[in-house]
């Protein structure tokens, strides 16, 4: 990290964080013009260029072209590039990631059973009827994912909802593959699993944070099988 | 971000990012030559920097100078950045970071109580023994730190403790002020750290992820006064 630091980018980036720190440029304020940071901190245009790519591609700027670059009024995005290059770099190793994505998920189910309202609840509802009616494999992956995304949100709170959907955007095709696996192994798993989503939202519906722990414990047991 | 896909240096970081999962470049390779890249992909060497730049911030590629580009073997930076920047842009409500960090250090103590080493728990005992003897709160700030890093370490999940790293790192200034804050106020709340954290350290002797979580549980209800 040592000969980092005197990299002319990366005084830019340390500037402008600075400047957001202190309050002096907020949420969806523009920058001032590259040509001007450039003077003001003695660095080249293009080093300014490359530090506002690097905010951008972090999520932190949004860089509109030929209107300038603005601060981003939220920071969902700033996670999905680290994310997906973890998830790139550790793709022989899901160990730790599933594991992650699983304690979060409880945790969000825990929270949103406290803090879910009428509208999801009924949403859910109809999510579980439509799951019992169907044998089809494809539509069960959608339905499944569309019932944790709105359990997820209903935490309320955003970091954990961020990350969970970004780590599912990232590996639907690994949960789809799972799904899958699990009904072609054995018809009795996707009946299981129907139970559990049910179980699951029935402790919503009674705001039961024991149950929709102990709902997700088993919703994980069966997909480790 | 329907504009943004055009951009040259996005597509420069999506062929990298496709290299990486594929299989052709791996943890700790070489990139190749900035020049190449650019005539295979029909881009400036200038959009080919901004890519590599924006790929060193986020922590994919460490670019080494004069030496070349290559692939980074850990993650953990690549969470910094994201993080950091969500934190300044969400300094003034800093309540759902709270929760998602309480929840993780709650997650880590549990898969700590199953995990961790006699020689961890041994440094625990140690720490705990200095915490008793001292009434200095700024030596009682850097144990406590210390006593957390372990037990989040301990919970052999790496995704886990290196977001827990990077929060610990972030708002450290807030957690010291907390602490000092709970200790100014009454004395009495010092020594119930102290029993929280010895109850801690208890739990993860004697395995027990349910007395972990209950200890974990009144911390941060102390906390939270």
């Amino acid at each position: 990290m040592e000969n980092k630091t005197n990299r002319a980018y990366e005084v830019v980036i340390e500037a402008i964080k600075k400047k957001i720190k202190n309050g002096e440029i907020k949420k969806g304020e523009k920058l001032r013009p590259e040509r001007e940071i450039a003077e003001d901190l003695g660095v080249s245009r293009a080093s300014v260029r490359e530090a506002i790519r690097a905010l951008d591609v972090i999520g932190l700027i949004e860089s509109r072209q030929g209107a300038g670059n603005y601060i981003k009024e939220t920071f969902e995005e700033s996670l999905i590039q680290p994310l997906s290059v973890m998830f790139l770099l550790e793709q022989n190793d899901f160990t730790e990631i599933n594991e992650f994505r699983f304690i979060l998920e409880s945790q969000a189910a825990v929270l949103a059973a406290e803090r879910i309202d009428e509208k999801d609840i009924k949403k859910l509802e109809e999510l579980i009827d439509e799951m019992s009616k169907t044998s089809d494999e494809e539509k069960n992956v959608e339905i499944d994912r569309q019932l944790h995304y709105i359990i997820d949100n209903a935490s309320k709170n955003r970091v954990i909802s961020s990350i969970l959907a970004v780590i599912s955007e990232l590996i639907d095709e690994s949960i789809k593959g799972t799904r899958s696996e699990l009904a072609r192994k054995d018809a009795q798993n996707s009946k299981k699993l129907l139970e559990i989503h049910k179980e699951l939202v029935d402790a919503m519906k009674n705001k039961s944070k024991k149950r929709a722990y102990e709902a997700m414990q088993r919703h994980r047991e069966i997909i480790e099988i």
